[in-house]
């Protein structure tokens, strides 16, 4: 599961390919990071919560909602099930875990876009769900499937985004029952880049795997992972039975699935660091449990959405402190159990692309990089809660991801980083400007933004002193512009509109 | 140094006077972190740089430059002095560092105040040095001295800054050789938080060491730290004479400096993390062993101040990977020298508090936290690269330094923390809100900002739609309208006024 198949990004024939076609994008290589992980949890921290999530699932339980077969499972598994509760025997659960992969590749259309999901790595992907679409012209307003297409679109362009990520915003000008339907057909079209499956339902996961079989062939599909899709759990503790029917035709289908505890602390969980902890881990080894009884090495990817609510107005709050400890602490977790970590995410409440967005944003993905999160759904774009999908945030946002890059680099000690002849060369008073050291490193040796300012004032001012919001407003623009398809097969193209066609004709519309 | 004297912020002494007193203003206590530091140096890493930097200081040397009696102090311990140029022996410069306090108590004159500088503390000051200022309302303009006066009273109210810092921004209607004791004068008497000398001139720093001896009493200052003053390092490899004539001062009066590198990566220093870390460690060696062969054991803290250079513009660059690479690194090696580590602050190169300058500045905060940095000047108020003290990013940023201090305290997994009794009352499918224990928790749960809106949107919305911007331009005119002055022994008051006028008659005005 866990072989690129030589499949490189940087290689050779990224850049023979970047050559040849005027309508390829640079995109990074997934991060491999070369920092430790920074951890919050002692050992004897580590042990009581572990010890303490075996006993909610012994004790207490978990419920798997309107699901006689997932009862029928964990019976047989050895739980003790009393009507839709499964109290789960103390070790079973992580004994269960086991047979997940420690990582695994899923493949992109691109194979130069494939990404390895576990170890050390982190893969990037953007925002997920939000109804609403915000830009500084537009304003705020209901997503539309043009939206969609374009939010796919700067996916697709932007550099330090490895994956095309799933909803990223609702095209709520289509019926609920075939939204997913065209969302799948502008990924698989609009962009090479890995791309998630509906969850909605189980025939729209079917639908995802029917798909992804006609884009990537059948006997392929069946052997390696093409999708990853988010499956939430209600918290506290609750399994329903379309969101475990989705995760079910996905393990059938040797497809990944993010098994994503819900949390809003202090409304789904405690409002204690300690007990948003051992509820969390109770629910991923619950859910990921089930994955593997539906088919043991199906692949999965351990998830912690955290926030927590403003106890003044109940509101959920981003980039807090509280969401900090819980996402390292969940981290530390989740590798013990060896699975693969989703979590964090440019997380914020405010309403506009501003300071407080930023801040809250920036607290998150700092978190991400540090907690060892290998898979960050939410990566870029979101705004308000996750209620606004916005074009300005998520270039700004993108932006920002390539810092993650280099951060991740950590610290080189080789003969040309220890720089002792520049630093022999210029000596006490001198400058480091023209040496020949810095001549050799500088285009490689800095991490550059591609959005923010950094002109001098007069200059600044003199080109109508624009905030950041005015500049990712013109990188939008200018990137949809420029944007241009990359290549795909025209018989794949018009056997997957065929099925578009054909599954559409066949449901009449529904809103719910 | 290390005895805090009982006089703790939080006793039952901070809350009588906040009940008896109506012009005292919430001051939490400065952070001590119950987190681990974040480390990105191996141990063959560390190895390499320190023998590297031991070789630049033996083999390339520093200048000591326009000031004899350092060359004559130098010469005396054991260097090799040729010209201004000193070439320290291996093991010299960590063995005079030794004798630096590992941390040290910075006297207020209310005590509640004091901070204890080193160990896993984090003290936080606000910006240094600006000469402009920026609000909404008046746009950038040269600061005064009702600026300075103004940013002394929002950090004496802001309840996360435990530091009333130094230049706050350059009184620039004041004459240069006169405006360090109108500053001294208004932080000593609009604040009672601890505060910074000049170092601007040798008899600068002595009027800061005689006007504090008014404040605090002769005897209390020759035995008690009442000044941390900002020693920069002309990197690289320089220390220009007037800056070490204030840091002879400070020292002789057993006053803290810090000793600090200032970098601007590609400039002052290599390009390479490795090569700047070097550089680093050569320069805080030269320069703490200076200040120890001054009066061995006077008060000193380790400085590193980051940024690189934006290769294709020249500009200085902020919240950037490199930097917070070098800010880790940096503080594993200040650490092994067993000295309060400064470094971080809220840098940005923004020219507006907008979101580039949030995440900057959020990039840095965290760093500086995670860093274990123990003294963070510039912690809120910082724009566009140092030039801006900006009103309005004063209290935001001061408001997201709140964040830092819940995230420094860490995961307690005590019984209450456990909330094993919530999970089993709350139960699966339930919800936490109304539960026992969230009703004993929640007020000290989660960290609340007093600034960032996390309203509905519609009440947003029908209130104005306002940014972070325009709502701590709100923040900033109430701050300043609800100040009141901390009680002052008009004696006191009376003779620093006198003090402060004496000097000036004594002088004409000078204006570099």
């Amino acid at each position: 599961m866990s072989d690129t198949g030589g499949r490189r990004a940087r290689g050779g024939g990224a850049a023979r390919r970047a050559e040849r076609s005027a309508v390829s994008f640079e995109t990074a290589r997934f991060i491999e990071r070369n920092i430790p992980n920074f951890e919050v949890l002692t050992a004897e921290a580590i042990e009581i919560i572990e010890h303490n999530a075996e006993k909610v699932l012994e004790e207490i339980g978990v419920n798997f909602v309107e699901n006689p077969a997932a009862l029928e499972r964990w019976r047989q598994a050895g739980a003790d099930v009393r009507g839709e509760r499964v109290h789960i025997p103390r070790g079973l659960a992580r004994k269960l875990c086991s047979t997940a992969p420690k990582s695994f590749v899923q493949h992109a259309r691109n194979p130069e876009r494939n990404v390895d999901i576990g170890g050390r790595n982190l893969v990037l992907a953007p925002v997920y769900g939000p109804p609403f679409v915000r830009d500084a012209d537009g304003g705020r307003r209901y997503a539309t499937i043009e939206d969609f297409r374009n939010f796919v679109k700067l996916g697709y362009m932007s550099k330090w985004l490895h994956h095309s990520g799933g909803t990223v915003c609702e095209p709520t000008d289509i019926a609920v029952n075939k939204r997913h339907l065209d969302m799948l057909l502008a990924h698989m079209t609009l962009s090479d880049k890995p791309y998630m499956g509906s969850v909605t339902a189980p025939e729209r996961a079917a639908d995802s795997v029917a798909m992804s079989k006609i884009l990537f062939g059948d006997d392929f599909v069946d052997q390696n992972t093409v999708m990853t899709s988010l499956v939430n759990i209600n918290s506290p503790m609750t399994f329903d039975g379309i969101m475990m029917g989705a995760l079910e035709v996905y393990a059938v289908a040797n497809q990944a699935a993010i098994v994503s505890p819900f949390i809003v602390g202090g409304a789904m969980a405690p409002v204690t660091v300690a007990g948003t902890l051992t509820q969390v881990l109770a629910e991923i080894l619950a859910g990921v449990s089930y994955s593997q009884l539906v088919r043991p090495g199906a692949p999965v990817i351990a998830g912690a959405f955290v926030t927590s609510i403003d106890m003044n107005s109940g509101a959920p709050t981003f980039g807090t402190p509280e969401a900090s400890l819980i996402t390292y602490g969940a981290g530390q977790l989740v590798r013990r159990l060896g699975l693969p970590y989703r979590s964090a995410g440019a997380f914020c409440g405010s309403k506009l692309p501003d300071a407080q967005a930023a801040y809250e944003s920036a607290n998150s993905l700092n978190m991400g990089l540090l907690a060892g999160v290998n898979f960050m759904l939410h990566a870029c774009g979101w705004l308000e809660g996750g209620l606004v999908s916005s074009y300005e945030k998520f270039v700004m946002d993108a932006d920002q991801l390539g810092a993650l890059h280099g951060l991740a680099r950590g610290v080189s000690v080789d003969e040309n980083a220890q720089a002792l002849d520049a630093i022999a060369e210029v000596g006490p008073g001198g400058h480091y400007l023209g040496c020949a050291h810095t001549q050799a490193n500088f285009k490689s040796a800095f991490w550059r933004s591609d959005l923010l300012d950094y002109k001098p004032f007069e200059t600044w001012a003199d080109e109508g002193s624009r905030d950041t919001q005015a500049l990712a407003g013109e990188r939008v623009k200018k990137l949809l512009a420029d944007y241009q398809a990359p290549d795909l097969d025209e018989g794949k193209r018009e056997a997957l509109e065929a099925f578009v066609a054909k599954r559409k004709e066949e449901m009449p519309d529904a809103f719910v």
